[in-house]
C-alpha cells in the first residue's frame, strides 16, 4: 500500500476545519493523514456569534463552538491546538511550527512536510496605531478570548456602583452596530463613532441615515465625520475616554468594531500572491495562483466579486465555509469550484435589519458600470396584517440593460433576508423587469401582493425605461 | 380629437381593477373610457385575507378592501357595482350586462361596447354535489359576503351555550389549513377532512405528513382518504354533521376549502379558447389566444408554468395583480408581457409554514422529467441564536443536468419565506449545484453559515452525481 498523503491546515476555524472535515469524508485516514494547527484556545468556533454573546442572547461561550478539537479529533483530523505556524516553504513543502504552550514554557520550533497545505490564517481586527489603542479597557471582538475579556470587563463595570455606565464603540461597521447592540441591551449609554460621513459605509449614503436615525431612535448616539486621535488613559492606565478632533468621550468601555484585514504574512513571507486588500488570491478551485498543492479560503483570501469584476476581501462565516468545502472536496479527490460572490451581507442593530448584496452606487461607478437607482417603501406582510413592518429597498439596474447591479434593504422584521431574492437574481444576471414577474411566495402573513422586492424592481424598470 | 376609445372590464376585484388603474396611469380619459363591471357589492378585495379575518387577526372586514369603488371613480373608472356582465360577445365587441340591485327590484340588460374588453371574472368554489351542501350552516370563504355570513355564524354558535363547538372543515388544501387555523383560533374543535391520503396535496407526501403530524399536535383532527357522501341536516335544516364513507362527524359549523375553478362560463358561451381546467388561455401579453382586443387575468386564466411547460390554473392575488399590470400597460398603449410561473405557494398553520415551489415528484413524472430528490434538516437562525427553529427542505433536481426541478420547506417562523430563493433559482433554470454556492444573507440571527437552502442544495448535488 502507497504511503499517505499529507494535509496540513493553517488555522482551525471554518475554512480549515471545514476543508479538513470534508476531505476526511472522502479520504479515510490510509489515504490521507491529516494535520491541523491553530496557535489559540478554540477551533470551529462562530466569532460572527461573539456580539450576540455579549448582549446575551446567546448563553454560553462553548454555544459558540461548532465543533471542539476533541470531536476533529475522533473524526481522524490530528489538530494541534495551541501551535503556531511561523514559516511556510512552498518549493520544500513544508512549515515550521512552533508551540504556545498556555501556560507558557519551552517551545520547539519544528518543520512539518505536507503534499497539500491548506492556508486558512483568517483575519486580524484593524487597530489604528493611536496613542492608547492599547490600553486596558479598551476591546477587540474577534477572537473568544476577546469576547471573554469583554464579558469580564462588562461586568467589572456594572459592579462599580454609581452613575451611568458608557460605552463608545469606535466604527459604524457590521461589527460596530451589532457591538452597539449588545452593550445597549448591556445597558450601557452607547456612543458609536465613525470616520466616515455615514453609519454603515457597506450601504449608499441615502440608505445608511435611516440606519443613523433608527440607532438614534434606540438611545444610541452616533457621530459621524468623528476621527479618533487617542484613547486617553486614566492614573491607573485604564482607558477612560476617546478623543477625537472635537470632543472627549468619556468611556467606561471601549470597543473597536473597525473591521478585519487579512492575516497574510506567513503567505507574503512566502511569496504567494496576494490582492490589493492583501488578500490570498486563488484559482476557482481555491487552489492559491501558481501553485499545484497550496490552497486557501476563508478570511485570508479576496474573492473574485462577479458584479464588478474584480477581487475583495469579505470576512464571513459563510465564505469560509463553503470554500474549506471546495478544497476539502478538491484535495480528497472529488471536483468543486467556488464561482464567486455577488456581496451580500446581512446585520441588525435591535429590531433593525439591514442587508445589502451586489454594488452599491460608488462601487458601481468605480467599476465604470452607469445606472438608474429606484427606492421603494413597501411592507413586510399584507399591509392588513398584524406585524406588517414597512421596508426600504433600493435598486440599482444597468442603464440600457436594466441588468440588476445592486440591492440595499433596511426596514424590520422580515426584512434582510429578502436580500436573498436579489442575490439569486444578481447570480442569474436578471434584469429589473424579469424580477418584476418573479414567482415568490404570497400570502397575507408573508407578503404583500407584490413583494418589497417586485414593487423596488418595477419602479428601477420604469427608471431604466426613462433613462433609455 | 378622436372619440377615447372604450376599455370594458369584467369583474371589479385584483386583476381587473389592476388593468383599469394601469390604464389610466398611461392614458387620460381623453383618450380612454374605463368601464367596470362588477356582481358583488366590494372592489378590489383580498379573498386571500378572509381566513385571517375569520380568525380574528384582521379586525375589520373593510381592512381587506384595498380600494372602494368611490376611489376607483376618483380616478376615472366608471367602476358599475351590483351589475353583471351575461354575455360577451367578441365579434360585434360588445357585453351585454344586467343590474342586480341589492334590494332586488327591476333589472334591465344593455348592451355595452368595447374597443378592449379585460375578462377578470375570478374562479368559484368548488362545491360537489351532495345533498345537503347547501344548508344552512355549510360555508364557503370565497368572498366578503362568505366570511360575514361565516362569523355572523360563528358568533351564533358561540353566544349558543352547552358543550364544545365543532367544526368540520372540509378540504385539506391551502384555503382549509388555513380556515381550521382560524377556527381552532376561536375556540372551535376542528375536524379537517379530505379524501385525499395526506393533508396539503400541494406537497409531496412525506412532507404533507409533517403537516399532518403538526396539526395534531395542534390539537386538530386531520381524517385523510375520507370521502364526504352528505352534510346531515337537523329538522331545522340546518348542517348538523358530515357524513363520510366510514363516519359521521357532528358539526356546529361546516366550512368548505375544496379550492376552486376558474370563472369562465361567460367566457365558453362566447367561444373563447379554455384549457384542461376550464381557465382562459393566452398569449404571453396576456390577450386571449386568436383575439386582439380581448385580454383576461387573475383567477380566471390559465397561465404558463414554466418547468413543466404545461398552463395550469392557479387562482392567486399576486398573479392577478401581475396580469392586471400587463393588461393595463399593452391596452395603455405601453407593453409588457407575463413570462409564466414557477409554482409558488406559501401558507401556514397556526406556527407552521408551509412552502413549495417547482414541480412535485408527480408533477415531473407526469410531464416527463427524471430526477433525484434529497431532503433536508436545518435550522432558521445558527442553531445558538435564540428562536432558531427547525425546517424540512425537500428538493428535486434533474437526472443528469442537475438542474433544479422544485423545492418544498415545511418548518416554523422564518421558513416559508426561504421559498423565494428557489422560485427564483428555478426562473433562472440554476443547477443544484450553483445554487450550493449562492451568496445568500448570512448573520446568527438570519441564518446558519449553510442557509436550509444551501444545505439541502448540497445533498442534491450529491443526489444528482451519484445517480450519473
Amino acid at each position: 500500500m502507497a504511503a499517505a498523503r499529507r494535509m496540513v491546515v493553517v488555522g482551525g476555524d471554518a475554512a480549515g476545519m471545514t476543508a479538513a472535515s470534508q476531505a476526511r469524508r472522502h479520504m479515510g485516514p490510509d489515504e490521507l493523514e491529516i494535520v491541523a494547527f491553530e496557535r489559540g484556545a478554540f477551533s470551529s468556533y462562530s466569532a460572527c456569534g461573539i456580539p450576540y454573546w455579549i448582549g446575551g442572547d446567546v448563553g454560553e461561550r462553548d454555544d459558540l463552538i461548532a465543533r471542539t478539537p476533541e470531536k476533529h479529533r475522533e473524526r481522524g483530523i490530528d489538530l494541534r491546538m495551541h501551535t503556531e505556524v511561523t514559516r511556510v516553504d512552498p518549493d520544500r513543502c513544508r512549515v515550521l511550527t512552533r508551540e504556545l504552550p498556555p501556560g507558557g514554557g519551552p517551545s520547539e520550533e519544528r518543520w512539518s512536510d505536507f503534499d497539500h497545505l491548506v492556508l486558512a490564517t483568517g483575519a486580524r481586527p484593524m487597530r489604528p496605531p493611536l496613542p492608547g489603542i492599547d490600553a486596558e479597557g479598551v476591546h477587540g471582538v474577534q477572537s473568544l478570548e476577546d469576547g471573554q475579556a469583554l464579558l469580564d470587563a462588562l461586568d467589572r463595570a456594572e459592579a462599580r456602583r454609581g452613575g451611568p455606565r458608557r460605552a463608545v464603540v469606535v466604527g459604524a461597521g457590521y461589527i460596530g452596530v451589532e457591538m452597539a447592540e449588545a452593550l445597549v441591551r448591556r445597558d450601557f449609554e452607547v456612543t458609536v463613532l465613525d470616520q466616515a460621513p455615514q453609519p454603515m459605509t457597506t450601504l449608499d449614503p441615502d440608505m445608511g441615515e435611516l440606519v443613523r436615525d433608527a440607532m438614534c431612535d434606540m438611545g444610541m448616539e452616533v457621530v459621524t465625520g468623528a476621527a479618533v486621535t487617542e484613547v486617553e488613559t486614566g492614573e491607573d492606565g485604564r482607558a477612560r475616554a476617546v478623543v477625537t478632533e472635537e470632543t472627549t468621550y468619556p468611556a467606561d468601555i471601549v470597543v473597536l468594531g473597525l473591521g478585519v484585514t487579512p492575516e497574510t504574512s506567513l503567505a507574503r513571507e512566502a511569496g504567494l500572491p496576494l490582492g490589493e486588500s492583501g488578500g490570498l488570491l486563488t484559482d476557482l478551485a481555491m487552489r492559491v495562483r501558481g501553485r499545484e498543492n497550496i490552497w486557501a479560503g476563508g478570511d485570508c483570501v479576496e474573492v473574485l466579486d462577479l458584479i464588478s469584476g474584480r477581487t475583495r476581501h469579505i470576512a464571513l462565516g459563510t465564505h469560509a465555509n463553503k470554500h474549506g468545502q471546495v478544497i476539502g472536496a478538491n484535495i480528497g479527490g472529488g471536483y468543486a469550484t467556488f464561482p464567486g460572490v455577488v456581496g451580500t451581507a446581512v446585520s441588525k442593530v435591535c429590531d433593525l435589519e439591514i442587508a445589502r448584496t451586489g454594488l452599491l452606487e460608488a462601487q458601481a461607478r468605480g467599476v465604470g458600470l452607469r445606472f438608474v437607482t429606484a427606492t421603494a417603501e413597501a411592507t413586510s406582510r399584507a399591509g392588513y396584517f398584524p406585524g406588517s413592518r414597512p421596508m426600504r429597498v433600493k435598486m440599482l439596474a444597468e442603464l440600457g440593460t436594466g441588468r440588476l447591479l445592486g440591492t440595499q434593504i433596511v426596514g424590520r422584521e422580515g426584512a434582510g433576508k429578502r436580500v436573498d431574492i436579489a442575490a439569486v437574481a444578481l447570480t442569474a444576471g436578471m434584469t429589473v423587469e424579469q424580477m418584476t414577474y418573479l414567482d415568490l411566495g404570497y400570502a397575507p402573513p408573508f407578503s404583500p401582493v407584490w413583494d418589497p422586492v417586485l414593487v423596488a424592481a418595477r419602479k428601477a424598470t420604469a427608471a431604466v425605461r426613462n433613462a433609455s
